[in-house]
């Protein structure tokens, strides 16, 4: 069992060893090490040291440390390497699928140069064709590097092809049967393979009822078909169901997660999927639509307030709660919303019957707003609000609260019977609208029990 | 490539030969299809149309079926079964991951009268054993079934090893060795065993540099290893060391997509992860914690608010804008704290330099409530509200969103430093700052500027 170290841990243990260039104490002490643990501290050390650590350990486990690195790390690292140094050291040692994502960091000039560098001619012209695909599709995840076999192979021609591209391919999980005319015809588990009498024909262990992506497939999609049907590899496939590439589970992962991250984004009112290391004007727009119908909103809410000059000039004190009114709506509305988004979309909510969610809804939201309000009750008689703006002012409260609560139930629902995203729901939208009623059930509510 | 149809377009097949309960028709249909597929169909269909569907298909396959239900519908059809049906029909056939998964489903007395009916006695022993484990720790993840060799055997008995285990475990990706004590020596890829000669000593061709999980692991720290290291299965060990069983990536998908559904949750306002299927006082609980949150905010806006009465009561107009100004400073902050929030969970931001976010979280704020401001500048003035408050209204919205964007930016890179969860900063707690500091510089600025 390896060891296992904090980034923390790690960076004190080898920054003596970096600050004194000493290269066999650190190729030593890195021995105890997985190329991932040592990847971590490169957010911490200098591009110097990073470049000599690099330099200094063992070159295949120096390109594992490399493939490990954020993005980021790796743009930055390759600024200090040649072309040459790129294709010789790093690219002609990775998996085509890993050297593609270091190419699409590069400038594509230098990516260009790195390419024309590389060796092994068939290699860079995957590389070249692989490049044309978008990193967010299949073709653009997917590996080149798989054991291929004809179906009209015996099983000791397979296990003779896996033994010449053993080098080449680091895991084996399946091998895929295809025809003279590179049409992908069936599956078959290294299992099978192992199990199998070695005179027997391949294609007769060949599972042919398998999952196949095209290339042009999102990874979304790509991550779906793999958690649905638990695939660990699935193949790529051209429009003609040539076979291109594989592709395996632990490269669509960033996937799985993308439904989630959507809907924190559209909660966040954030229109767009970006990083703080985005352009300006990037990050503004899309951040401006959703702060506009915040606006919208507010404008609406300033309009409906409007209406209430006369009593709050007879009773400014109906000005304090307004800002307690809003925002209590609006955090119960969002609360009961993202239970259901979230139920939508881990698919734990597929039962259409609305009635008893919106009767637990209520229940739940007339416990939480009583409580609030009898709070909020005590507060104002003690600080001397008087009793009868204490009133008005705690039942505007519990009433905010089961609307918002029951707004925020239907809502997702109603948005995903109309195909639009549920998340939407979750948002500056719903938190808006929570706004607006709450103001106008708040001064109502004034009107008729205070008759100001 | 086998067929892949919608729910819809499935149900639509279906449902006429099980209205006419032609077992004939349904079993030919459904031989199309595969089990991940049909059991979509359940969220639609009557429980005895389910009962009918699963009796009447083959048994492998309609186990495959009840495995990929949902929970939910799982625990539906089974309260329609005997516990003698179930141990016969259902856990005998399926991997004890997935027995375990359905005996958690069920209740506990009729849970174990499911293991007394079962027929293999180390079966069901196993699966007693496992049920001690909670569901989300490594021990209630783990599948028994794993082929397992020891360090003295040959390659050709690594082999026939396999063979007599092939019928139980169903996807071999790695043979485990172990001593004789049953302590996990490290792991040996199928491949390797394809390709090594047939009396080759299995410890030679063995990875001793291997990570394994401990039993009481947590789900979260299993998807967080096999994610890091790229692994596809991994193996659980006890306290001694011993192999007790492994986990299979598909198994853990749920809890890769933990972090950002905690997000989420944080940004919702929840202080634990609730299902709406949840009990009421469940509901109630994980809600009211952020519910006070505001409420305290709340009474300190009111509290702010009340230092202005003598404002409010000379310009009433002053009211209308409240609820604009501090809704787009809650805007305003949850979107730059979910950016930096999101940048630390996919460790895309690990750059500890603060000053240039916030000079480019600046820019960002300034064009965003330049246009906002210039906006609702124009409606002010349309609508009639005269010159100087409608300055006023403007000035305060562009302060308020830059600095609630700056705030935004700060807070989750403090909480982080302070190993609190930085997703804290999306949620309540930055939106009711916010309210408060911006309902501040309103008021203060109309003093200051309206002199009133």
């Amino acid at each position: 069992m390896s060891t296992q170290v904090s980034e923390k841990e790690l960076l004190l243990k080898l920054r003596p060893f970096l600050e004194g260039q000493d290269s066999e104490g650190l190729v030593t002490e890195l021995e105890n090490y997985r190329p991932e643990d040592i990847a971590e501290i490169f957010w911490d050390i200098e591009l110097d040291d990073a470049k000599f650590l690099i330099k200094v350990i063992e070159k295949q486990k120096a390109v594992e440390v490399i493939r490990s690195l954020d993005p980021e790390l790796q743009e930055r690292l390759f600024k200090g390497y040649e072309p040459k140094e790129i294709a010789d050291d790093v690219v002609s040692y990775l998996d085509s699928d890993d050297s593609v994502d270091i190419l699409n960091i590069l400038p594509t000039r230098k990516a260009e140069q790195v390419l024309a560098f590389i060796y092994d001619q068939e290699y860079a012209k995957n590389l070249a064709a692989m490049l044309h695909y978008d990193d967010d599709i299949a073709g653009g995840l997917m590996a080149k590097e798989l054991v291929q076999v004809k179906h009209n192979w015996t099983v000791s021609q397979c296990i003779e092809e896996i033994r010449t591209q053993a080098e080449e391919v680091d895991s084996v999980h399946a091998v895929y049967v295809v025809d003279e005319r590179n049409i992908l015809k069936g599956v078959v588990s290294l299992k099978d393979i192992v199990l199998a009498k070695a005179h027997t024909s391949v294609i007769e262990i060949t599972k042919t009822e398998y999952i196949a992506v095209n290339a042009y497939a999102t990874g979304e999609e790509v991550a779906r078909l793999m958690t649905k049907y638990d695939l660990i590899t699935i193949p790529v496939v051209d429009s003609m169901n040539r076979l291109i590439g594989r592709i395996t589970i632990d490269d669509v992962v960033d996937f799985i997660k993308e439904e989630a991250d959507k809907d924190f984004q559209l909660q966040a009112g954030l229109s767009e999927s970006v990083e703080s290391e985005d352009k300006v004007l990037i990050l503004s727009r899309a951040r401006l639509p959703w702060l506009m119908v915040g606006l919208i909103g507010g404008l609406g809410s300033s309009m409906l307030v409007s209406n209430f000059e006369g009593d709050i000039s007879n009773l400014p004190k109906m000005a304090f709660f307004m800002p307690v009114v809003a925002a209590m709506g609006g955090n119960a509305g969002v609360q009961s919303s993202a239970i259901i988004v979230q139920g939508l979309a881990n698919n734990t909510l597929k039962s259409k019957n609305i009635l008893p969610k919106l009767g637990k809804e209520f229940t739940v939201a007339m416990i939480n707003g009583l409580v609030c309000s009898a709070l909020l009750l005590m507060f104002n008689l003690i600080i001397g609000h008087g009793y009868n703006l204490s009133m008005v002012v705690s039942i505007a409260l519990i009433t905010v609260i089961v609307f918002a609560s029951l707004l925020g139930t239907i809502t997702p629902l109603i948005l995903e019977r109309f195909k639009i995203d549920p998340a939407l729901a979750t948002g500056p939208f719903i938190t808006t609208i929570n706004d607006v009623i709450g103001l106008g059930v708040y001064f109502s509510l004034g009107r008729l029990l205070l008759g100001i």
